[in-house]
């Protein structure tokens, strides 16, 4: 295997926040979920579940369930974003896979952050850009919300860990360096 | 970037429970951080520590410390494990990587686990195998354990939400196919 290509695809890979409308193919969706349900998972119970979106309707549906949650919310903020016509909490992407667990083992968040990260770093690979979406994450158990994603597949007893948003960017776009804190490491010899 | 590489690199990961005494190279060791510090993070906040241990003696300690809180557990598995002489959490890997965050972030388990799958990733690529070590993520409270992690340099407002083993498998190792279970996809189309 080729070192540098894998520490390349590690390095290279970003948060995007904002596509085209150009369609993740049918052939790079399962490529990146692949991805995903080969990632390691506490015990190998493999209690995860991935629902991937790639209809407009149905997406564009969720951000105004999950900004209904957020308008009922105490925190400012969010009510802000619910309130905000503009707000769409997955950047308008055209993909979204929705990451969903199992909560009753504690591992259950990491498992699915470890398939997120597989599936981050193939699509990188395929010249795809995502991001993490957290949204969903906070607003699972509202009861419009659940009947909603219970709708599209999602396990009635599950949580929502967190959503991975694809797509591409607009061209030209370049990417900001990233800037490691310094301290992170301590080496015991 | 060369795609299959990538998905060739994620299928063939393993957790590898069994390691010669060869030591990780310091020019590997420091790829498989870099491949770390460059996972995402919530917030890009990178709250994380890192703590790698080479020395055989303070992981033999380390081991002590764990089991020394899992014998006081009622947990009768747990007891049992504490009270088990040839017992090692880390599998007598020559490497541990101890991986830390300050809690107050909800998504703190999930940074590591990000970070955690980088390490995998890389260390794959690198040849080395690798395994995630939970033991201390359950004992990094008790009052030993986190005397003796402190005084290895993990910060003290940190929890411990995995480790990393290192190593090498013996010659001749032949890993077991992976199943992945039946209906973890849906999609939405």
């Amino acid at each position: 295997m080729n070192q540098n290509e894998i520490l390349k695809n590690i390095l290279t890979r970003r948060s995007i926040r904002n596509y085209t409308n150009q369609q993740v193919s049918e052939a790079d969706l399962q490529t990146i979920l692949e991805a995903a349900v080969n990632a390691p998972s506490g015990m190998n119970y493999q209690t995860w579940h991935f629902t991937a979106i790639q209809n407009s309707e149905k997406l564009a549906d969720l951000n105004k369930h999950i900004k209904g949650a957020f308008a009922k919310s105490e925190d400012k903020h969010l009510q802000d974003r619910g309130n905000n016509d503009s707000y769409c909490c997955y950047y308008h992407a055209p993909t979204l896979i929705i990451v969903s667990n199992d909560p009753s083992q504690w591992w259950a968040p990491m498992d699915c952050a470890c398939a997120m990260q597989n599936m981050f770093l193939m699509a990188t690979a395929l010249g795809i850009g995502s991001c993490w979406i957290n949204q969903l994450g906070t607003t699972c158990d509202d009861e419009d919300v659940r009947a909603f994603i219970t709708s599209l597949g999602v396990p009635a007893n599950h949580r929502v860990y967190g959503c991975v948003a694809l797509g591409y960017s607009p061209e030209n776009t370049t990417l900001k360096a990233k800037t490691i804190k310094e301290g992170l490491i301590t080496i015991v010899e």
